[in-house]
Parts: C-alpha cells; sequence; structure tokens
C-alpha cells in the first residue's frame, strides 16, 4: 500500500480499556462502494456510545455481563466514532461528482429497512468503520448537505447521535409546548440537547444535574435544575412541578424509575435511552397499567427525525456547546476529559481543516 | 323509605373477602341527577377488577402492600359491578325522556377530560356505584343504545371491562394484520378477548394457556397455544414464532417479562393490563431502550375505542362466550367459580328479565 491510500485511525481490535483503541498512521484508506461517498472527516465528537462499544460494556440477550457491542459481538478491527462532520473528497459508482467539496453531516445510523420511521440496527463506528479517522466511507443519502450553515465543523458533529437521540425521545414520547417534563443527567451530551431542544418546543423543564453545573443547564434552557446529589430528589422535583409532570426523559435509568414513576401523572410517559445510574431495576408494573403510563425505549432517531436536524443544523436554529476540542492524536485524552465529567456540552475532535468554534 | 324506592345490591362496606360484599335488598333506588339516566340492570359480568377492589389488593405509590381501590381509597358504602347492560328505567334532568325503555350498554368508565382519547380514571363500582344492584344511575352519554343488538344481555355484560380492556390495548400497542403476537393469560376474560380480537384483525395469535383450556383458546382464534406450566415456555413461543415477535399482549406480567422481552423484535411493543403472575419484576431496561421497544400500560380504553366496541355489539360482529349466569342472590358463589378459574369465557350475573343465552 503506498502512503497515498493510507491514513490516520483509532482502531479498536479488542474489548478493553483506553489502550485497546489504537492511533494508526498506516490504515488503509476506504474506497467508496456503488452508492457511497467518501468522506474527509472534519470534526468527531467523543459519546459514551463509543467508550462503551470499546470496553463491550452492552451485555447480550439473557447475559448481561457478556462483552459485546449494543447490537451483539462487534466485528474486530472497527475504526470508532460515529459523530462525524466533514466534505465529501469522492464519489462511489451511480453517485453525482458534482457532490465532491460538499460540506456534510452525517447521519451515522444504519436503518432496519428503507421507510422513514424504521429503527437504527446499527451505528456507524460500531457495526461499520466511524469517523476517529481521516477518512470515512458513508452511503450517499446518509451525509447530508449542510453547506449553508452557520454552524462550525465541531458544533455539526456535536449533533448526530446526542441531538439525534434528543430529538428521537421528545418525538417518541410526544413531548411538547405547556408540557412539564423531568429530563435527567441534563449537563450530558445527550441532557443537554434534550434541555435545549424541550425547551425549544416549549416544554417546561426541571433538569436533574450536579450542582456545580446549574447555572450551565438554566442558560440552555430549563426552568428548574434539581441536585442530583440532594437527599430527597423527588421532593425537590415535586416541590419545582406542584403537579404530576407529563413526561420523564431519562439518559440515567437506576433508582429514580421506581422512585419517580408515581409522580408521572395518567396517560404521562417515560421515555428512556441509557442507564448509567443502573440498568436493571425493580418495578412495580402496576403503575403502568393503572395509569395508562408508557415506558418508551428510545434508541437514536429515525430518517424522519435525523431531517429535522439537518433542517435545524442548516437554519443555525439549534447551537449546541462544544465544551473543548482535541486533535486526533489526543483522542484518548479527549475520552478521559469526557469520562471525568467535569464538562458541559460536547469534547470533540478536529481533523485537518476543521473549525472548532462555537 | 318506602318499598318503592328500595332495591337489591351487593355492597362493599370496607376491604375484605366475599363476606365483606354483602347482599342487601333495602338499599335506597338512586335518583338520577342531571344528565344521568337510571338504568334497571339485566346482566352484570364478574371480573377480576371487583374482587380485587373488595380486597383492596392494588396498593398506593410508595406503599405496594397499602389496602387500596386502584386508583385509591374507596369511598364506602360502595356498590360494586363495571359490567352493565339494562334497560333505561328514567332520566334526571335534561335527559329526553324517550330513551325510557331503550336497551344499553354501559361504558363504565369515568374519563379524565372530554376529549375522545382521555384515560380513565375511575370505574362503576369502584369510584362510582355498579351494577351488582337492580338499578344504577350513570351519565346519560355513558349508555349507548344497543336495541338492534342480536346478542344477549348477559353478552352485552361480558364486553365493557374484558372486550374493552383488550380493545384499548390492541389501539394503544398498534397491533394489527400480518403481526406475530403472543398473548398472555388466553383463556381469561380479558385474554380471550384479545385472542378473538386481535384473530379478527388478521394478526397470528401465539396463546399461553393451560393445556386444559388450548381447544378453547384455538376456537377463539389462536394459531398456536403454549401450555403456561411448559417448562420450556420461551422455548415453546419460539418454536411457534419462529421469528422474534412484533409484540405481547401481557395481563400476567412476573418472570415472564424479563424471560421473553429478548425475543421482542427491534421497535416491537409489550402492552400490558394487568399482573397476576406479579406486579414487581426485575426488569433490564437496556432491552428497551437499545431495541426501541415500548412498556405500555393500558388501563381500560377510551371513549374512542368504547366506540369501536358499541359498534360491534350492534353489528353483532363479536361474540362473546359466557361460561355461566348466576342470579344476583348468587354472587359470591359466581365470583367463587370464577376465581375457581376453571371457565372459559364471561361469568355474568343476570337480573329480572336479563336473557343469558350466548
Amino acid at each position: 500500500m503506498n502512503r497515498m491510500d493510507s491514513m490516520r485511525a483509532a482502531v479498536l481490535t479488542e474489548h478493553g480499556g483506553p489502550e485497546a483503541l489504537r492511533l494508526r498512521t498506516d490504515w488503509p484508506r476506504p474506497e467508496p462502494a456503488a452508492g457511497e461517498v467518501l468522506v474527509r472527516v472534519t470534526a468527531a465528537a467523543v459519546n459514551n456510545t463509543d467508550i462503551w462499544t470499546r470496553e463491550g460494556a452492552y451485555g447480550l440477550p439473557g447475559d448481561p455481563d457478556a462483552k459485546a457491542g449494543w447490537r451483539g459481538p462487534i466485528a474486530f478491527p472497527r475504526v470508532q466514532g460515529g459523530d462525524i462532520a466533514g466534505v465529501v473528497a469522492g464519489v462511489g459508482r451511480g453517485v453525482d461528482e458534482t457532490r465532491i467539496g460538499e460540506r456534510v453531516l452525517v447521519d451515522p445510523a444504519l436503518y432496519r429497512d428503507e421507510t422513514p420511521d424504521a429503527p437504527p440496527v446499527g451505528l456507524l463506528g460500531s457495526e461499520a468503520d466511524g469517523g476517529f479517522a481521516d477518512y470515512v466511507t458513508v452511503q450517499a443519502a446518509r451525509a447530508h448537505d449542510v453547506s449553508g450553515s452557520p454552524l462550525s465543523d465541531a458544533q455539526l458533529a456535536a449533533l448526530p447521535v446526542s441531538y439525534g437521540t434528543a430529538l428521537g425521545m421528545l418525538e417518541r414520547a410526544d413531548i411538547g409546548a405547556g408540557e412539564m417534563i423531568v429530563v435527567t443527567g441534563a449537563s450530558g451530551g445527550v441532557g443537554l440537547a434534550l434541555v435545549q431542544l424541550a425547551a425549544a418546543r416549549g416544554a417546561q423543564v426541571i433538569a436533574i444535574t450536579s450542582g456545580a453545573k446549574a447555572d450551565d443547564v438554566r442558560a440552555a434552557g430549563a426552568a428548574h435544575t434539581v441536585d442530583r446529589a440532594a437527599e430527597d430528589v423527588l421532593g425537590e422535583i415535586r416541590r419545582c412541578s406542584q403537579r404530576e409532570v407529563d413526561a420523564v426523559a431519562d439518559v440515567a435509568g437506576g433508582p429514580l424509575v421506581a422512585q419517580l414513576m408515581p409522580w408521572v401523572r395518567d396517560g404521562g410517559r417515560w421515555v428512556i435511552a441509557g442507564a448509567v445510574a443502573g440498568p436493571v431495576v425493580d418495578f412495580d408494573l402496576r403503575r403502568l397499567y393503572l395509569h395508562n403510563i408508557s415506558l418508551i425505549g428510545s434508541s437514536m432517531h429515525t430518517r424522519r427525525h435525523f431531517d429535522v436536524l439537518v433542517d435545524a443544523a442548516r437554519a443555525g436554529s439549534v447551537r449546541p456547546v462544544v465544551a473543548a476540542s482535541f486533535p486526533l492524536e489526543d483522542l484518548a485524552a479527549a475520552q478521559a476529559e469526557f469520562r471525568r465529567g467535569q464538562h458541559v456540552g460536547k469534547i470533540v475532535v478536529t481533523l485537518s481543516g476543521g473549525t472548532s468554534g462555537a
């Protein structure tokens, strides 16, 4: 292989700690197949999904402690990175060559079928190679033209996973204007996106976050914040809401599910997209079926949701907060800072030519 | 009070066993208030809800062992009985007198508000007096004209709670033609209604039931039956379905929730309306949020659902199975037979003039 065809890439060859993700400088640059584009990556954001996939922390059905990605075993070697902004650098057969040079936001989902509401059954960086690399190939239809967007490359890269996931949650739970909702993990990537997007829809957000980040979370649009370390989180929520809440948008899971469920109104919704506080919960089914409450599992977004997000990116009507940016060589440091959790907003890796402004 | 104004009624004055439900012959006959009709009850079906309300088996939020009705404390004394067919015997102010003599099917739900999709927040026999009595008063709009129905009074009385609940489940989970669904408790009141209604929509039903009742459940429309006492219920379901199922319509809850959830497809639905096999379950939230599965609590029906049921009753397109009928004096025996669980179909109390044919 000559040097022209090689590139830098963060490659996973087995499940493990940070050392398992190796930065290679001699990785083969992929060739776009028919219907694909080659994207030169300008920015790629850091997410929990990449870290959990590296660790194999998703378990398997019937074996929660097994090492696996979110869809099952990972085919190694795998280039990680699900959040990609870039520029089209090449096209495969059947794709218009005029797309070369186009600034794009990449939808990281591999969908079950061609319908607009099909669920994702795979993700770039997990079931296919991702964006922690100089180049990535994706289906042409999943690279969305954002040439006119006022957002920086880092801001664009902040959108797909976190804001896509948040939008999917709000849409699946049909959360709208005038509703009183609780958002957990509100200073995290998905949490802050939930606060911004829900407030923009006219919902009143009670955000659960650490005390130190409360000001940032209120700046993002939360009407109230509750310190997650408070002695009586439920009591604090009840004081904020005064009445039963309409919905909960939850990325935390854990004991709060049982504690707060009785404070969700009849016909209310609890939409969940993660369970960092504990995936296995003791659960009283009666609360659900006596009060017409739905517990809605929400994995990422659909094509329909992503189109809404692309429109917002083009218009600049959503302004993701970029907490910090790092060069690809410092991906391990970026993930370490992400894990320390002192930041508010997204941590982004920028590559050659990527803009990191906010 | 003179004898003309008194009636027979099964009255609950405290939570307890069968002895707590006393048959009174001197109970005051209610007067229809403005907007209400007085219904002479012809048939009233037996349901778990009445028995659990008598026992106070619903628990309270945060105190699952507390004695309470499904909505909280019961206001005693209370006439029980949620499933009512009858004839209009009087009208309150503002109700057309020509309704007197009309054969009616009573919607037992007290709705949260006036919208067609409002959830029920009360039930005749629990939050208001019900139909285990010669007379009951209900809002005129909730007594639906079924003058032309080919169904017997007992068959009509079999519909509201069981078939209304089943219809609510199928509608809320959007279960339709071509889907492969599992129905639990398939020989029970709601279960058999689910089998009949789902099969009528073109769904393929895998019914979990006791072996002795399998023939009756298949006759009601199940494509497959699985013995709930089988050593490997999950394995039997997988053999029937060959692929992951689209939805589960569940009245049982218990350990099957965790066992079967991994066999629900991406984007699948688990709709639950009861938990006779155990209300508190250990639950892995990851299965929901990684696969876009919704756990939908379903309590009874909405006005919109009940209208569908009334149309079916008028047309005779649903033919509920009546397992046995008893006079009001033998209500305790009717509930005892219901509890023994050897029957398939509904057990109904018929009153003066009620027809009990199938």
